[in-house]
């Protein structure tokens, strides 16, 4: 027993999504098929554009339509500094939270060299060139705090040292609210050894 | 700060699916973006094709793009039995497990008067009509044993009281391979009093 071609192929293809198996490709199939033709239709088209226009910013690599995004076209932040991030989320979280108004560079991903993901699939000579050509003060490294994260930051570290960029690193500790007890390991000998002076 | 207008019309798009929010639309847009274009391509011409062609069955209001679904338009199957159910799933379920060669009747849904889902809703006047015109000898009641699915099941066999067809509902008792021990106390009480007397 199979369903109608149409309706396969459907299910099919929604699970090229990330987290979404057979199961929940079949539960949404069927939502969207009965209950939401409107929303399908919408994201059918909203696919087709992205696919179409989205590119990677030339400066940074962020996702924009236009060759360079909004941020790297502003002449309202600072030239001096650049952030780098993982993901294009990251740099959303930065903006809100920090008030940075540098520059930023998206890796989209980090070092794996077991996923067959080295400095280039990561862009990094684009990254490299920024440095040498472009008046930078300050490489802030805000990869994240994982194994991968923390090698990556490691080789751009490097990298800003060879371009002579002072690079840093965001602090890693006990978040905010936390409570010590409850506080990972890993975490904690980080806040420890990384503690700092009260001026 | 915000993406750029196509990516965040994309990532609200995401979200017209059942289990998707924000974070998770944003990482499906990313991998998307970044790593499978093709699935998206692939993903937003499926539903494309979907939208215009999936429509429901005229006899058992399965999805089909066809007029009568395979089952429905096949000789090989009895006509006497209708097998009543929540969704196209359960078909292939009961199609797979069972060898049930009958009919089915797919109310995608169940009777759930506070979210304004009623026996209109669930288009039980052409399951009546089904019981009334054709030859059936057993209305087989295999809704979920949820309190919605048990109403359900409530109301399907006072339809076929009136129409003077046999009504039937799958059994609900001790799952195999279960231990009774850890089996919740609705199902054990079901199985107890369900007990049959061996032959």
């Amino acid at each position: 027993m199979a369903y109608s071609p149409v309706l396969m192929h459907l299910i099919e293809s929604l699970q090229c999504m990330p987290g979404i198996g057979k199961k929940s490709a079949q539960r949404i199939a069927f939502y969207l098929l009965e209950r939401n033709l409107e929303g399908a239709s919408v994201l059918s088209e909203a696919l087709a554009t992205a696919v179409a226009d989205i590119k990677h910013c030339e400066r940074c690599r962020m996702f924009t339509e236009n060759n360079l995004c909004h941020i790297c076209s502003s002449d309202k932040r600072k030239k001096s500094q650049i952030c780098v991030v993982e993901s294009p989320a990251d740099v959303m979280a930065i903006d809100d939270a920090t008030g940075y108004r540098g520059q930023y560079f998206i890796l989209m991903g980090h070092l794996s060299p077991l996923d067959g993901i080295g400095p280039e699939e990561l862009h990094l000579n684009q990254l490299e060139k920024r440095l040498k050509i472009e008046d930078i003060k300050e490489l802030i490294i805000a990869t994240n705090p994982t194994v991968e994260g923390d090698a990556t930051a490691h080789f751009l570290s490097e990298m800003a040292l060879r371009c002579s960029v002072q690079a840093s690193r965001i602090a890693h500790g006990v978040p905010l609210g936390g409570e010590l007890e409850y506080v990972d390991v890993g975490t904690l000998s980080h806040a420890f050894f990384g503690r700092r002076f009260i001026d």
